[in-house]
């Protein structure tokens, strides 16, 4: 059967599946579909069918992912296209599932026109990357690149089940894990399709944008100790107020990020004792982290802090502890296969826009193995991770051809 | 017996008293001397013996206050002179008991050096001035000064015993509170002694003050809500970021209670959510606290506060709730009490430094009846509601021989 390109709207044939597959949930609001539960295996069995239909070979290995392989003439290597099937616990339809059904979408979409990829084409639907269930995530597109670590299968879930005993109740042979690591030299790449978490597209009004890089990550966790006194009979002058400082480093974060072009900073978290209306804060305890595409501005806004915060409490008086508790380098993507996506963004009447990746993603990963490059597709509001993620049928047929195009370019 | 002045250290001899009353406390750390327990009987049944001793009449009035009174020359009226006997959990052995047992000290000094008042006087032992068993306090003052509202009564503590059946279980007649209304013509004023409760007179190398005034409290709720977001991908313009504007306000209250003569601003208590390390803060809920002895200087910082918190949240775009959730204007001391403590204090050796109280006391609630005045006694590092609590022998012999002095000045 073959179906005319300009009468099938591959856009709204992208939504009806993500529908389908936002059904196979946990019940409750939104989306709760966990690595190795029954969800997952409905989502598997599903993708499955719908993968054998297109005429690819499909298969599970033994990390969970799902792989849906189209032979292309031998020699010319393999694109790897794909992104994760699990969602946070009462998440949105699209984070993750999208970049599964898209690149699937774009082989039908070339099929139906009687197009033939220059290559072989595999799309991946990795079970965990969002890390939920297990203290571990990324562990399908680690064991593809080799780098995942085997001691993380001992790693428990909330009932007290390890990663092992989960992934061997899914039917896999998880001490094969360390066997996955695919032929750098078979794999063209691998190329991410993902909602974009944030408003810049929306912003910029363009459905899609290409990802220069992904943003490093440093974590910080401060903690401050003054002394607690009577709000009523400790003198102003000389208090060693926790909240005070902590409050001056919560601007300063604030206004490093600000004034420095691509760094994302943010205090997300801070408890305060005693915690009362009338007691001086004796204690803060707050983290900070920063993000940039470029590890230099990332590491220097990680310094001026450690610095803002030894001057102001050796000022105040006041204990301080400064810990780096993360810390993860940028990804750059590649620029051959962004140049190309770039291209056919373009082509499709989109503007090109690059912008940096400040989530993580499987590509992550991936990028141990080969070159990555990342397509984002417009988020209503920026939402993601809550029933409200919203990508547009629209938005994600110009991903659709963007993906098919880019195929077919690797000619 | 009579004993020579010169021979008694009146100060050591407080300290033992406080000493045995802190033993009467709930065990564990510090004093737990809660009213109307069997702690609380145990210090009325010692303070009796030794008011009665020291040749006054007793009695525990229906408010269970505990009142000894010398009987001076008929028509010269009566000087009330005391605190509360309770104390918070697990606080120290100074905070309130010592400003009952200094003037019994007071009378123990005048009778052994031969000398007797020119009125009437009145040492007082408050069943409840913090307020930690049942959610009101003063109600002993309040009821000398006619102001207790007899709805108190029906308050519940944490066991779900109400006042009422608390004070009857003690002996007492609560229906009879109403009836404890002192004669404003016999009463020349009530002067309260306390520990400081801040480091004022330790840092100033001095034993005694005397209060100007008490001063006034306002605090206000303030909520604020802006919207969360991935903390990698929400760009940093056009954040609404609930954390950093708690932030500034924070900083605000400082600012505006260091750069303004005699007030004291606190934010005592704040919290975030959803208060994880990389979502950017939706909501911060924080208090904020003004206190000054004078409730012009202490209104105006409210206003300023308020205008502040707009002006930031209209800029911001974040929604703002601010609410004043308790207000008590300042209460002076009267001048010719306080000049008579002033001169008093300069006459034992001290510089007779006048500050305010920071904190309440018996004697607001005891303003409403009589003139009032308070002594402060330095306490070590300014440590109060603590097991560390401590105000030195010497300070307190000092304190003795003004509150002897004022007694005797009364002529």
């Amino acid at each position: 059967m073959t179906v005319s390109g300009a009468l099938t709207d591959w856009g709204a044939c992208a939504a009806d599946l993500l529908d389908d597959l936002a059904s196979l949930s946990v019940p409750g609001s939104g989306v709760t579909r966990l690595p190795f539960t029954p969800e997952h295996r409905a989502a598997v069995d599903f993708l499955s069918a719908r993968m054998k239909r297109a005429g690819l070979a499909v298969w599970l290995d033994d990390a969970g992912t799902l792989v849906g392989r189209l032979e292309g003439p031998a020699g010319r290597g393999t694109l790897l296209m794909g992104s994760h099937q699990d969602s946070v616990r009462h998440g949105g339809a699209f984070d993750g599932i999208m970049g599964v059904v898209l690149p699937l979408v774009a082989l039908e979409k070339l099929r139906a026109e009687g197009r033939e990829p220059p290559c072989s084409v595999e799309v991946l639907g990795f079970a965990d990357e969002e890390g939920v269930r297990f203290p571990t995530a990324l562990v399908g597109s680690r064991a593809l690149a080799g780098t995942v670590d085997p001691g993380v299968l001992d790693m428990e879930d909330a009932e007290g089940m390890t990663l092992r005993t989960a992934m061997a109740g899914f039917g896999l042979s998880p001490e094969r894990i360390g066997t996955l690591k695919r032929d750098p030299g078979d794999v063209i790449g691998f190329v991410e399709t993902h909602i974009e978490q944030g408003p810049v597209l929306e912003r910029a009004g363009e459905a899609l944008g290409v990802v220069s890089a992904i943003c490093g990550i440093e974590r910080h966790s401060i903690g401050i100790v003054g002394e607690t006194g009577h709000a009523g009979t400790l003198p102003m002058e000389g208090r060693k107020d926790a909240l005070v400082a902590a409050s001056a480093i919560v601007t300063e974060v604030n206004r490093l990020a600000l004034e420095t072009e691509g760094l994302h900073g943010t205090v997300g978290a801070m408890t305060i004792g005693p915690n009362v209306v009338n007691a001086v804060p004796r204690v803060a305890r707050l983290t900070a982290e920063f993000r940039s595409p470029d590890d230099t501005v990332r590491a220097a806004a990680g310094e001026a802090l450690h610095e803002f915060a030894e001057a102001l409490c050796e000022r105040m008086d006041l204990g301080l502890s400064c810990g780096l508790t993360y810390q993860q380098p940028a990804q750059p993507c590649a620029a051959g296969l962004s140049d190309r996506l770039v291209k056919a963004v373009k082509a499709a009447g989109g503007q090109g826009l690059v912008l940096p990746s400040g989530a993580t993603h499987d590509a992550s990963a991936m990028a141990d193995l080969c070159p990555v490059a990342m397509l984002f597709v417009r988020c209503r509001g920026g939402v993601s991770h809550r029933p409200e993620e919203y990508a547009a049928p629209e938005d994600m047929g110009q991903a659709v051809a963007v993906l098919a195009e880019l195929l077919m370019s690797l000619d």
